[in-house]
């Protein structure tokens, strides 16, 4: 049975509101949730460990006499590690040398030394750049659980000097994922508690007799995850609540038509909200890719999942030109842009908002998800107008130093003394005043 | 009457305790605002311009024919300017380009210019950054209205190379503050609409025919203003919900004991939950302080406010000697962090977290808030321990570049492949593989 997967023209009258329609993704926000994870994040602060132990006992179903006894010691991860069939023990290792080769480099060239200027008169301004202290990283547990997200968000913050990245990952009936906690082994991670959902994310934020507190959460979770999440920012900082995984590739025909279907199939293996769109101006190659799609299905072990994902809210779009393939994708702001093109570059340069770039024929996504280098954490839901992938600037942070001459003070002075008068504040300026010499 | 103002020895057994009691603030989190402000957030959504306007004349008392009636022009702002004293006129115009000339250096500095780099099998892999489109500032209107605000969140955004700044500012009984115009005509806004609230957040966030959607939305404002930009992220970004403003004065105890005093005064006038603690090794010196404080106060157009902030949140702390000190300014992780002493530099140096420091004894606080040049808008309540002063990277984001020379899909299509299949991708694991030369 061949996929119904929704074809659009852009020269169509009704195309952008159809496209619109096509994009629409309402985050639902289920109050029960919300206040469930309220809940046990209050209790969490209160109790502490005792909290933390009850909540695990009953979601995960794991007996445990103390808080300590649910870490995972150094040695268990390195075990992990070693009990690796060879040949994916050299696959995570080559891909986290990958990752850490591109944040090393980030590190270097997003301003990480701070900078420091003096100005005629002896004062000086800058910026001092630190590390965050202390990190926590929440990885899901049971299906979602992806060892290679493992590295994308431990690796940043270790290049960043993050001092102690905790981890934590709920083992529901006590069954591990030896492939995430290798990975948490090659990545550096330092402590590793086995427990998961709102009170872990609260034992993080507020600390608890076992629990470290920490400065920053970042990683995916569930629903109650992102509730407690998004509930703690402002004690902790967090990272985006990621939506649903969204691929758009701009193709200009010439690619083969099934590495295409492929790629939008890797998108929508995911789960059924996950989006995958395809904009090509040639009506020919969107049959093809079509025919691609409706031959390689059955043969993926996750049809069905596709199969929804795509009838649901994937779409191949029929555009005019490549230059209006950008600024559809521009509107789009998709978090993995694919440009399948001969000249992907020259299109490259019309895109103002995208998570992540995959440009010419043999960079797929999947290439970048696992171990080309970059993050594969990516704004999704559009949030890629404002925000940028996980990096090593997620895991520092900045202060303004301000060192004011006493010749400096006199020019300064009168002028912070002039507007604080003008806002009303006047302690303001007489303590600007008081720096003016006699 | 002299000020009750607390003093804490690091030397008590009891210290630490008493230290956190001090520091400790909730954030309250009223349910009947969130509601509020949600409904409205709602009904702006749904009703656009209709609902802008009603709210406008419900809260403002402003009437108004329609949302375009509410829009103050260029030439309003530029005669706003032209209007002002002279003398007035000359500190806005200096503080402006000074902040321009920080934020300038800043951009330069952090990595505004992406990188791409080339590996061996022809692989290139970077960063590419770019301005946000369309940025929305909240300046509140009434007792709270700074126009040194109005230049602190607009020039960082202008010169990141956001092409469009659109300024909100409620107009109570159509009552216009002239000063914060003519900062938005120096800083550069481009459109200035008198409307406040959660409308305006919502009018912001998600456009009314007449107003624009935006990508962020930047700057300070009340109770109902704090949920609205809550609920809104991820529609759009938003800045740090900016909690009571704080100073942490280290003094070594040889600057002018009045000038301390003044500073912990500049912070206190703010409001009653602001917080002013000195640390200093010298309790003869305290005492000076101490003394200081109680002949300056009554001089103080504000010294109510001052009395009350300093009574239930202020401290005079005797600390064992600098060091400590420094040990404990990154417990508190201050917003604004003022080293008054000889080597000033030696203790910034032990310094990890706060949002800006303020080095030897002529750079008051105060100078930093108007014209130094470096932002204003700081992490406050300790979340300097991982966040940032708003910057020109706040306006900025990246978007990852990726693209693997069919060389390069070779080696790293077969690493993907291997993790993909561990993680039960096949897809994905498809995608890579279709690359590999047969």
């Amino acid at each position: 049975m061949s996929i119904a997967i929704r074809k659009l023209d852009s020269a169509d009258a009704g195309f952008r509101d159809q496209l619109s329609a096509v994009l629409a993704f309402e985050a639902s926000e289920d109050e029960a949730i919300d206040r469930a994870a309220a809940t046990i994040l209050a209790d969490v602060k209160a109790r502490g460990d005792a909290a933390v132990l009850e909540y695990t006992q009953r979601f995960d179903r794991l007996q445990a006499a103390s808080v300590a006894a649910l870490e995972i010691g150094k040695d268990a991860l390195q075990a992990a590690l070693a009990g690796l069939p060879e040949a994916r023990r050299h696959a995570l290792q080559t891909a986290a040398d990958r990752v850490r080769a591109y944040h090393e480099r980030q590190k270097k060239e997003c301003g990480s030394d701070g900078f420091l200027y003096r100005e005629a008169d002896g004062t000086e301004l800058g910026q001092k750049v630190t590390p965050l202290d202390r990190v926590g990283i929440y990885v899901p547990g049971g299906k979602a659980a992806y060892p290679s997200s493992v590295l994308m968000n431990a690796i940043p913050a270790k290049v960043a000097g993050v001092q102690e990245v905790i981890m934590v990952v709920p083992t529901p009936d006590g069954v591990k994922n030896e492939l995430v906690l290798a990975a948490a082994a090659i990545a550096g991670v330092d402590r590793v508690f086995t427990i998961g959902g709102a009170q872990a994310v609260g034992a993080l934020a507020y600390g608890t007799a076992t629990i470290p507190q920490v400065d920053k959460i970042v990683g995916p979770g569930n629903a109650y995850v992102a509730a407690a999440k998004r509930r703690v920012f402002g004690v902790v900082g967090i990272d985006m609540i990621a939506g649903p995984s969204e691929i758009l590739v701009i193709c200009d025909g010439a690619t083969d038509p099934d590495w295409i279907a492929m790629d939008l199939f890797s998108q929508a293996e995911h789960d059924e909200l996950a989006q995958s769109i395809l904009l090509c101006p040639d009506a020919d190659y969107i049959a093809k890719v079509e025919a691609s799609i409706n031959r390689l299905l059955d043969d993926m072990p996750r049809k069905d999942v596709i199969r929804t994902s795509l009838t649901d809210r994937g779409a191949l779009v029929k555009v005019r030109d490549m230059a209006e393939a950008c600024e559809i994708a521009n509107m789009i702001a998709a978090e993995h842009l694919e440009i399948s093109a001969q000249e992907a570059q020259q299109w490259a340069d019309q895109i103002r908002h995208a998570g992540a770039m995959f440009l010419g024929r043999f960079s797929s996504e999947s290439l970048g998800d696992y171990c080309a280098g970059p993050n594969h954490v990516l704004p999704t839901s559009r949030t890629a107008r404002f925000s940028s992938p996980l990096g090593v600037y997620d895991f520092q942070k900045r202060s303004s130093i301000i060192r004011v001459s006493e010749e400096g003070a006199q020019t300064l002075g009168k002028i912070a003394a002039e507007l604080a008068y003008g806002e009303g504040l006047q302690a303001h300026a007489r303590s600007a005043e008081l720096r003016l010499k006699k």
